[in-house]
């Protein structure tokens, strides 16, 4: 019998770096990673089934209503979900799934799949957000303002998750995610069959 | 305010190598450990304190009746404990601990104290554990056969555990263990102060 995959979900306040973090975590953990799904038009280059399964309005809409998504949300006008059934499918076929979404998402997912192993990624404090947004100079001063208000107001969501990354360094950041994945892999109750089955299995 | 220290019990069957993956794991990790306290009396060379805090039987029992163990238990007409006040003065340090007991001991430890966190330490199957005691040399076949029933009855102890490492190899199961650490040090629970402080620890 194949040991079940883990759903892992790493989410955070935008501007946390979650994106920089999942690309040094694929670096050496193997993740099946979830395709969203979204009812907004594709853009130049985008394709269906890569970048995002692309629905109408109504067939999104169809779909979440006979719980087609393991969480969804509409963000200026456009939906975005993760769809259900390729995640279950990649758990009975034993591989760890991460979803990369946003803080609303991620406790949508664990009241969906409380199984779900929600980790919180955030900056050190408001002056390395601040230094990171500037850094990528796509704010304005008052977004700026709004942005790091958001943050902070988000960061009270973190008590709803399992674990906290503090994001100071990224490749110790992807460890520490690392850690958490392999702790995950060791718990007892996914490792029942083993106990279970020591006698049986193992003749001398 | 100090973030509290955690403690840590690794344990599992006789035979399926504590010491060794401990002493692998105490090369890159700083744990605060345990010195347990026995009402036998000291072996040549062995200090009071270091080894063990020798007390006598009646002293022993004192302790005992006064609450000062984390667990006890009687070994071939010995006692042996865990003295509580050392871990409990750790802990407010902000020391991990990591205790090195059986496996009746463990479970009593998280009776005790239930934030213990159990790792359960095995050999991948009977065959190893085999193949491990014959190299020691130390048992007879009839103790062999008596040393193997009692580890396979020990198995199913696993399951009051929070965390199942096989010992299929040092290096990587101390890897494990270090995963174990780092994932628990990383648990929500224990970084409630960080989150709740965000806003004002950090002005911008």
């Amino acid at each position: 019998m194949n040991k079940k995959g883990l759903v892992f979900v790493l989410s955070g306040p935008s501007g946390s770096g979650k994106g920089t973090v999942l690309e040094e975590v694929l670096k050496t953990e193997k993740l099946y990673l979830s395709v969203s799904a979204t009812s907004r038009r594709p853009r130049e280059g985008e394709k269906d089934g890569v970048n995002y399964y692309f629905y109408t309005p109504e067939r999104f809409s169809e779909i979440a209503a006979g719980g087609g998504f393991l969480e969804y949300t509409t963000t200026y006008g456009n939906f975005y979900g993760t769809p259900r059934q390729p995640i279950l499918d990649a758990v009975e076929r034993g591989e760890n799934i991460m979803l990369e979404i946003d803080s609303v998402g991620a406790v949508n997912v664990k009241a969906e799949y409380p199984d779900a192993i929600l980790i919180f990624l955030v900056t050190p404090n408001v002056a390395e957000l601040k230094r990171r947004l500037i850094g990528r100079g796509t704010e304005d001063p008052e977004q700026l303002k709004t942005r790091i208000d958001c943050y902070i107001d988000e960061i009270k969501a973190g008590l709803k998750y399992d674990y906290l990354v503090i994001n100071d360094d990224v490749k110790r950041c992807a460890a520490d995610v690392i850690a958490i994945i392999r702790a995950e892999q060791l718990k007892i109750k996914n490792n029942i069959g083993f106990i279970n089955n020591f006698k049986g299995d193992n003749i001398c």
